[in-house]
């Protein structure tokens, strides 16, 4: 099967062509970048020098469609809109990475990401691309929305428990500390690395594009609308993503059952590495994997779960999780090319 | 005045040298350290190298009597105990830097520390050393518990906002990530620099030490018992913590007014920056300072305040808040030697 | 194929499991820890949870011998000397991650590393493995010394120019810049993260006991005794090495013709990328990888060669070159399962 | 005595302000900055909210000169030209930070900086800055010139073996390693956070500006013109640069007597500490200091020495040297303000 990458040049970008240049039934065929059109890609990743000879190329739907069966969108939302309609248009598949697809609700959309969205019929046919959540209808699916970073390491430290109806959904707290890879790879002054570097920070308190997806997703979950708290953080390291979460417990709950909710409801996932009663996880256990790890806590001093999820931003938190779609989309084994070790230290 | 600091070898007393080599009123004249004895301490410190000569002794209560007005205590929780008591009851004031003297209640002690308190007479006349809420009681002080990192940037985010009762006490989270220098200068394999790099965990889930401490603060200054939610985090730095607390406000309340009560409450205090409204504090700014950063937004989605604090750990949150706390039980100015700026970048 | 990983808790074991988890036809059988005898590999690296249900098992050659037939050995020097014995006698393969089969002079061997060689017979038969210059030997031998990772950086920088004569043998300086994961895992004070964190440092300065494996290979290339300054260096990331070499030109060479040399010399070397003139090697885009990426510059104001190169320390320098070796031993092709892209960023 | 900091938005303007808080006798009155003139100077760095209130004004010349007894330049080079030219005939001393008052060859500065200079009969009056090499010329000098930060790491390196004729001036090199503070407060992709974290390379291989600057230097100590190699490389540090330096001595030296030159040659110096036998420098020792550490060793089997140095890019490299040099121009005890402990860790 061939592939494009549509917008190569940041860094889910490389990602993704790392990960595809071993899977067993997918090709890279297509990469395109404005401005960096007529160069190889490895001008602008020299880490794959060697192992490609692709050029960029501008974006031409009819051309991408020509050469490939799906296309990865990797773009910045509102460009992605019109590439997405365009490419689904000619009949090849389409992952969009970008936010462009991700609410269902158009006016939601407009309303967090300031622009008004042009496709709402297209918005309506795409699927969130959570395969834990919604893995049927992503393998019926044209148009699969990636989830964001921050999204799916929150959601998979809810679904468990908001399922079960085991929080109290007025009193959830999200205090997530992503890699500054997450903030993409155009250089500005608060990721210049003296800046960053041994730095620590909260920024967009209360006001982060994440957090009506992260709603979204737990009120179809809890079948009633979650309004959360959701505080990211800048962590001075490259990639990764912890994220704490904290709720009441509804009921009397000791960590031994709430471990054993979790272990049963990703019991057959193959991404999903519940850790025994006692550990928490760490990201750089997850780097460079497609792999979320969980730690669950009941405290019986406050009552409230902490659930602590790790994933590699770039990987399950992008790239990796857009391929899982990919696989099945395109009737692939789900793990197919993704079942590689994270890279330690 | 001379001074002593006992257990010379960490991390906070190689930051008390430091600080103490500018003080205006203060001279260091002896340093203990029982594996360095007979060595200087230029060879446990080699950045002091051509700035002292001070040779490191034993510790000999007697001997630090004579020599010593005041004696810092860097040394580990229940070793603490008795070297506070001894110097003491020779007649010198002490600033202990362990937990040893902290929390008021000796089955408090002795259940999150597990050992007895053998002095709990001196621990009733112990001061609590956070000048913003104890100030005068410090002034006459003889004993002063110097508070832990994390309870410093976690009181003094909650203070202003407990104490005029805006806060929901039912609901408090307070989300800490410390640099490594925290965890202190024994290595490990946690702290190893291939596995603490590049790496972010939570650890100590719902059992960490610091938290009675922080109950114990707030409660006092609530009325009433405060039992609530912390989760310390380690951050691939050297220094510094950053802490984000959230709790539902009682009333209606904006941005402008929570930071209005915040500018208010530190209105005088020398070493509490709080933010301009939409602003939020990052290590980088406080580190090497002895300054607390607070930012804060009140969340009109969620009915939430979300409070971020930032010290430096080895300062403010240690060694700077010793000095601080020797400055006032001198009767010297409070701010003399401390009003340094940062080291930025 | 069946492989045992013997020592596999330090970070060039991990990574050979990492390595060979993708290899077409390789499987690990086996792992040995004395330390963690009976426990799941997985306690040890849990970044491969969920990838192998390997279990740690103490070394006992008969055993390793039934279930395996190449071992790698990643133990300390000297300890390594008597299980490459034991093993090789019992008739599997050996490739030795340690320095014990590495020198061909026994006396030097005890020299620098101030123990006797136990067994000088099977030194003699042992292969340096660096596949570039003794391919064909490795190919027909079934004890491999693979070669340290400072040695691999610079042998592979220096065998053109050497080999062509190009250098006066007289001017060798080689300074060599390496990330933590060289110091290997075992805690120590200089590898504690607020240690080297934000800290940089030669040592072994004259005395790197790397530098006779360097002058051996060397000089069996020049025909004579190469003696050369080496100095390494401690560099404040987990993986990689950059090493920069100087050396004055016998003739007149521009750069042109001394990247043509480089070209050459490396045209059909699967890991070897000599970069275009005027680039230079960054060890990100080698890191995970087993690429050596070289730049070289002809200096016209000081008539000297300046040549720097990069690997990833644990994979060319460690777990990738001794996969790269049991492949040429058994028969395989040579760069199986090591065609993987680096991580990046 | 009133000092205007001019350019005072990047890093050596920053650490200039943080430095003279502290000073003694010196108060800044005045700082320059066209892009943020009319904001504070807390603005641009946050960490010294609360110790300052000044607002930066765009550069006046006459204005300035009215404000301060001596200006400070933390301009660009060629930009800085024709400021040190305007507020040098307004009568007040200067200090400039850039290199344009480095090369008192007007061609040379030419070729290297492709900027012809302006003013050749004020570059003639300037003094270059470094106080251990020109002390009584920089005490009457109305114009320094602050030396480069690799330049001052290589020159004390070499100052005490060149003068005394031993080393082959045939065989320098110097390998000198940055952190990423030294390229400035530019944000760019080669220091955008995850592209410089867990990276090292070379840079401008043989071509870099600091090489006349260093060769300038040491032909005068020498008597003869000096060519030698000097290659930089980029740590991924905030801070600190660390030169290993490389040369043939031309007779039978060995370490101690080595190191007794250097102790001798700066035995009354306050900001060089000559370490002992056996011991190298580490830049976590000097950084936020103006020290400039050096160890020495005399290798036997080569026939060279090797010295490594270490200094604070921004301190001992920039503006710490910068108030030392303002300290000598007007009357002022060398080290005022400057006797300060590094920051460590």
């Amino acid at each position: 099967m061939n592939i494009a990458i549509v917008g190569s040049s940041g860094y889910a970008g490389g990602e993704l062509f790392r990960i595809l240049l071993h899977h067993p039934s997918a090709t890279v065929t297509a990469v395109t970048s404005e401005k960096s059109a007529g160069k190889p890609i490895t001008d602008i990743f020299p880490h794959l020098l060697g192992l490609t000879d692709l050029v960029c190329e501008p974006l031409d739907p009819a051309s991408i469609a020509k050469k490939a069966d799906l296309a990865f969108l990797a773009l910045p939302h509102v460009t992605a809109q019109e590439a997405a309609f365009r490419l689904h248009g000619l009949g090849i598949k389409v992952v969009d990475l970008s936010a462009d697809y991700r609410l269902a609700d158009a006016a939601l959309y407009e309303k967090w990401y300031e622009h008004r969205h042009q496709y709402p019929d297209l918005l309506k046919s795409a699927v969130y691309g959570l395969p834990e959540l919604h893995r049927e209808r992503i393998r019926k699916s044209s148009l699969v929305a990636n989830p964001g970073c921050y999204p799916t390491s929150a959601i998979l430290g809810l679904a468990p428990v908001i399922s079960r109806k085991m929080l109290d959904l007025e009193t959830l707290v999200i205090d997530s500390k992503s890699g500054v890879s997450g903030a993409g790879r155009s250089p500005g002054l608060a990721f210049h690395f003296p800046e960053a570097n041994e730095g620590f920070m909260a920024y967009k308190v209360g006001s982060h594009r994440h957090t009506p997806e992260i709603e979204q997703e737990l009120s179809l979950i809890a079948g009633t609308q979650v309004t959360l708290s959701f505080t990211p953080h800048l962590v001075p390291m490259n990639r990764g993503i912890l994220t704490t979460i904290y709720g009441r417990l509804t009921g009397s709950v000791d960590t031994d059952s709430l471990h054993a909710v979790f272990a049963a409801f990703y019991r057959k996932e193959p991404f999903i590495r519940v850790l025994p009663v006692g550990q928490f996880p760490n990201v750089r256990n997850v780097r460079g994997s497609n792999f979320c790890d969980i730690g669950v806590h009941a405290d019986g001093r406050t009552g409230r779960a902490v659930i602590v999820t790790a994933i590699d931003n770039l990987v399950k938190g992008a790239s990796g999780q857009a391929v899982q779609n990919m696989n099945l989309m395109m009737g692939f084994e789900e793990s197919a090319g993704l079942r590689f070790a994270g890279f330690c230290p």
